[in-house]
């Protein structure tokens, strides 16, 4: 893992123009780049957004607050290991926790598709009040629409959180160095599966379960080893581990190589992977981070995410490099090294 | 308008309970209340969120800030006088300035319809920066996701805003006090006439816009005036000036009386809700506001009102009583006094 791949690696062809929005846009991939490239910050030209990280960082009378907004419309609205309710909970305190942030405050807005069960809907408020209170932010804002039947799809609950940014910690996908270390906080590929797993009626011997889970306490742990050794955080969310791992390569113009042999991925989420075609690099996780660290705190980072809960199976899985700056390469199980692309369009659509 | 009304106003009687969601539980009428008292309130029970106003004012290590939320599933995209872009500025940005904040950030959070023409999309993202740009906040975060065609109606945005609160500064819907005199800004009716228009292919003599603008330089023209003295804002946006002064008597336990006549409706819009059947104290508004202010400063905080050129048709439209509390009443301008309730159900759906 420390050596530099040898081989050269050639730019994927641009894709064709698009004159109108495909679901693949929304797949957090090479489409939902395009677009946030050639519509998004084309217009919203400034040095935050432009960024591109999980959250905005603002200052306000010299308080460092991070500001982050998720849309959820996730289907079917119940899953193993969740639901949408809890999703838009975690989604958002976690986009908060990626920033270093400690999450504060949240926004709850209902989009309700005309004829949904009141019953559905008290089920998923009472997901979210759990999830929120067990994180411990307050949900201090909403908003509720009501669209007509067949102009939404059951709920969309967009959340927006607010935290406050401990001094010292500047995280951001810009700054990983050759030489840095790739930590990740566990297994990949369970939300995603799971989501699927139900979507399609799809049974496994032992039922694959969401990971969805708020990642600010573990975040808080990896602070006390280290605030300024951590370069970015990532929650590989929609795209995967390989779309998270792609962007930090993109930002940071580095070269980033991940041993395939490091990464743990659950038995069942392995056998649903192959049996459906897909790769667990590029399946969206809802309770994993990544995070890009200085050689020297890699081995104490890792400790103290062993020690908690949700980071019981992390693994150094790779290392920055100075060579191919903007490409993520894998050595697989075999020996050889392969080249991980962002994924052009959706593998699974309406994840988060 | 100095002397309380007479008659006694017996309660309405309550509505039967719903077991699906209705398009008039996003009214902003009485089902819309139904639905927060009975889901939303009881699941986030603090202090902030119930005081319900239209913005949540936090305290970041003693920094006030106003957050708020507001989906947008306005119904066509672009309307005479505004768009769904320029519509999610203004509104979010008129819920910041409610409480009586400097605007500063905002999120924008894309549910996309798959099949969207690309160039929709331009515009309407080229309307939001272009309303932004004006207000003077910034884009700072923001999220797209694409669902189905079917599962969507083309472009749903969430806006969530983030506002710096001026010292001084403490409105809030339940502190009307007997006395106090209601004002309101301009004329109501627009935004919901113009947009039932172009969604019906109604033609006027003289077309009817939408009032849509941002309120934030006015408020800070009344704040030039007092601080202390403005008891409460509010725009009347959905369920329009009868569901903002319902909600403020109900939550100050105050009565409140206003006086038809004093209250500005352009002729075209007068013309199209005899029409249509609509009274234009339930049609929506995104340009005006109401001012609850002390009785001693409403000369003054009038002139500033008309000063500005959002405020220039402001007028006194009625005063807070200690009778009836809870109940809106009008003086008509036959010479009668009528009840002013919210409405149950939906005049207009989706008008913002």
């Amino acid at each position: 893992m420390e050596d530099e791949p040898k081989s050269d690696f050639s730019c994927p062809v641009p894709l064709p123009a698009r004159d109108k929005v495909l679901l693949g846009h929304g797949s957090g991939g090479k489409l939902s780049a395009e677009l946030l490239r050639e519509i998004f910050l084309p217009a919203f030209q400034n040095p935050i957004l432009a960024r591109l990280d999980d959250q905005a960082i603002v200052s306000v009378d010299g308080l460092r607050l991070a500001f982050t907004t998720d849309s959820f419309v996730v289907s079917p609205l119940f899953f193993p290991g969740g639901d949408i309710g809890s999703l838009a909970v975690h989604g958002t305190v976690n986009d908060l926790a990626m920033g270093g942030a400690q999450p504060l405050f949240l926004s709850a807005a209902f989009i309700i598709e005309e004829g949904l069960p009141m019953e559905t809907l008290r089920r998923v408020v009472a997901s979210l009040r759990e999830a929120a209170a067990s994180v411990g932010v307050e949900v201090v804002t909403g908003d509720t629409k009501v669209v007509e039947k067949g102009s939404g799809d059951q709920l969309f609950i967009n959340t927006s959180g607010l935290g406050r940014v401990p001094e010292g910690v500047n995280f951001s996908a810009d700054q990983a160095r050759p030489g840095d270390r790739v930590l990740l906080s566990g297994s990949i590929g369970d939300h995603g599966i799971a989501i699927l797993a139900e979507r399609e009626g799809l049974e496994f011997e032992s039922p694959v379960v969401s990971d969805s889970a708020p990642l600010h306490t573990l975040v808080a742990a990896m602070l006390e080893v280290t605030r300024d050794s951590i370069r970015c955080l990532r929650d590989p969310t929609r795209g995967g581990l390989s779309s998270a791992l792609n962007e930090i390569a993109g930002r940071s113009q580095v070269g980033i190589v991940i041993d395939e042999q490091a990464i743990p991925v659950r038995e069942e989420v392995k056998g649903a992977c192959e049996l459906l075609g897909l790769d667990p690099l590029y399946v969206a996780n809802e309770g994993k981070l990544i995070a890009i660290v200085a050689p020297e705190v890699a081995e104490a980072v890792l400790a103290a995410m062993r020690a908690h809960p949700l980071g019981r199976e992390a693994q150094i899985i790779g290392t920055v490099h100075a060579s191919n700056p903007g490409v993520l390469a894998m050595r697989t199980v075999l020996g050889t090294t392969r080249l991980v692309d962002m994924l052009a369009g959706d593998q699974l659509p309406r994840i988060c």
